[in-house]
């Protein structure tokens, strides 16, 4: 059998995790350098990937493309995977809505690439059974066997394209939805001078509730800038399945307030307190 | 000491468990049965409330009147008790945002009227350390000393109106809003086709989430007909303290959507999840 060849765009946190999982099945994994940060630079060398430097270059020689960013990036990239001529197999792993994947899979399959939905569920897979790959499609199969082995879970959905990103904004809806609800309200209950109540409420007969909530907000914010766009990708699924889209949308608002602290360590309680309150005055 | 006379407008599954703490109390207690329902009348006549028969004799011969009543009613219920020229302490004990019992406490401030902002968070008052009557404002203690016996547990939260509704929304915004959160989500899930897979989800490692999120959804139609206008409440004090209020308006078309199993033995999920991907389409 040949050793497949993958390549990831872009390895962040969760790729080069995923990276990792492939490189233990048996796969060649490739990055491109061109253009990208001195922190994805380290992380791929940490790893092994082989660095193809150019887009161009690691479409040429990789079987598999995996796309894993930020949710507003997700159609750039595949168009630029396009432009390069590629005609293997697209994995598209981000957390955006089925309309989005759709289209993406519909303009893919135009210029005869093979497309596959997936998502991914859970944090960075550093342990088995703890992040899952869902993948949806007729060719899932085959993207699903870069991970036959290593620590990333996989799971074939159905051939219906779309499957996956919906599994994932539904998931999403109530992990991250119901953290942007408690930051909106331990904000709104500082600024009504109900918090101390609040948590004493939530305290009552021993729970942990308030010292988790607060705990939630705070480490939140380095993740809230892209939670942002995955927020507004749920708000759109659901106003597509005829539910209100008004949770996500408001979540959405929440994460954008608190965005600026991406690269802060966890600041105080009162920081993002005052970030949650404030944004709307700017 | 004498007995006070506790005066309950209207005494519903909540108000009765609250005048029987009255009563446990030491208050002869009130109620007024003009334009009740039959539910009421038994309610009443099983835990011996006095039948005062209209609010004008209930004011009368009452030193503290309550108002537990929907959210809509409140300040219909309090313009009623005005007009009856009550000159003793009323207590608002509604799920309303903080702005509307400020403005019902200056109506009955100008006319005399000692006020007092209240909210319950729990169930029905029939056990200790369940049910918490929070109290604001100079009159607090004496709403408080009515209360002194009996199952419901009281807490004086401070001299300022508004402080114990801003409490109540703030902790009903994540019990309340969470439900309808769940809700959105398994009706989009069974719109998507994706259900079987999110449970499937939830449920690994053992999870008992899905299953309790399946019964939250259910049983929660028997109150959605009051839940609305409760979020809406928590969506008008969000938006007055500079907080998204997009979360509980979306809880509030959730909860409209499902209003119509008021009084029906819990449905089948199957119907709840219909009746939530449906009204849209209406």
């Amino acid at each position: 059998m040949t050793r497949l060849s993958i390549g990831f765009l872009h390895p962040g946190a969760m790729g080069i995790s995923l990276a990792a999982s492939a490189q233990n099945s048996g796969c060649t994994v490739y990055w491109a350098s061109e253009g990208r940060s001195k922190q994805t630079h380290e992380r791929a060398a940490e790893h092994g990937l082989r660095d193809a430097q150019t887009l161009r270059a690691l479409c040429e020689v990789c079987d598999v493309v995996v796309s894993v960013c930020p949710p507003h990036a997700a159609e750039e990239v595949a168009a630029q995977v396009r432009a390069c001529a590629f005609r293997g197999l697209y994995l598209d792993a981000n957390a955006i809505s089925p309309m989005r994947t759709q289209r993406i899979g519909r303009e893919m399959a135009r210029v005869g690439i093979a497309f596959v939905d997936g998502s991914i569920i859970g944090g960075p897979a550093w342990e088995p059974r703890r992040t899952w790959l869902y993948l949806a499609g007729t060719e899932a199969g085959r993207a699903a066997g870069c991970f036959s082995a290593g620590p990333l879970e996989t799971c074939v959905v159905g051939e219906e394209i779309g499957k996956a990103a919906a599994l994932k904004m539904c998931f999403a809806a109530y992990t991250k939805g119901s953290t942007a609800l408690l930051c909106a309200i331990l904000a709104a209950a500082e600024e009504l001078g109900v918090r101390p109540e609040l948590e004493a409420q939530w305290s009552r007969g021993g729970s942990d509730f308030a010292r988790q909530t607060q705990e939630r907000v705070r480490q939140v914010t380095t993740r809230a800038w892209r939670f942002a766009g995955e927020m507004e990708e749920i708000a759109a699924t659901f106003e597509q399945a005829g539910l209100p889209g008004g949770f996500h949308a408001a979540a959405a608002d929440v994460y954008r307030r608190i965005a600026h602290f991406k690269d802060v360590e966890t600041p105080s309680l009162d920081e993002v307190l005052e970030a949650l309150a404030e944004a709307e005055r700017v």
